[in-house]
């Protein structure tokens, strides 16, 4: 887990979690209270991971959030997809209503277009707010979907 | 302190932080790590309270994000306003590139008019993701502006 969750924030271009984060604190962060884990696995490998969790507390948390990370070295085979597919599954069995994105960043094309495949609408656009590595800042987006 | 934060709080209507919170926990929200925590005094009595902190991690740091509460007892005397207009400039003493504020229910409407005098706009609605009390599902708003 740790090398997914290590190779996939240390490039920067994605997540908004510090690239140096340590393990323990990626770990409370991936298993923290609230959160849901899962694996993807394939030919016996973990190759993949996201979590479920609600966006925010109290009145609001009938909308439900996720992060899902591939091995890098596993990448262009489906397994975000499918661990997007088993997510929305989840979050309905859980009784959320909605899954929201916060910060999908502009620049993360195979991303946007995945999630507007399954239904996600880019509901507004937050100028600048991703400090990208090689493109500077650069826009994210907040992305939504019912359930 | 505790006073504001528990009769913001507990109506429900505008914060997705649990009516229930305890006060151990309120305080560890609103003195965490990375929050920047004030109050506004009037004739010797704190009648608000606002947080200035980082709203993501890593890549997404130079984004502020600002909480209000007023003494409910308070309200209507400009101290929001105060505090916000303080808060703005705070933001950018300390190097924050933008402000954003992540749900603003909709049917606070004199939130909505103070932040949009003040120079946010809002970039999204996010459809029925707040649980009102009284009025059931109702929309929320990303508001954010460059600083």
């Amino acid at each position: 887990m740790w090398k997914i969750l290590h190779a996939v924030v240390v490039p920067g271009d994605t997540y908004t979690i510090d690239s140096n984060i340590s393990r323990d604190d990626a770990f409370a962060y991936w298993f923290g209270a609230k959160v849901h884990t899962y694996i993807a696995e394939l030919d016996g490998q973990v190759v993949g991971t996201y979590t479920l969790r609600p966006n925010r507390g109290g009145r609001g948390r009938h909308v439900s959030n996720a992060s899902f990370m591939v091995d890098p070295s596993a990448q262009g085979k489906g397994i975000g997809r499918a661990m997007a597919e088993h997510c929305l599954n989840e979050a309905r069995r859980l009784g959320y209503r909605a899954m929201q994105f916060n910060c999908v960043v502009s620049t993360n094309e195979r991303a946007v277009r995945l999630w507007q495949k399954l239904g996600f609408n880019i509901i507004g656009t937050l100028p600048g707010a991703f400090h990208h590595p090689d493109k500077g800042y650069v826009d994210a987006y907040v992305m939504f979907r019912d359930l």
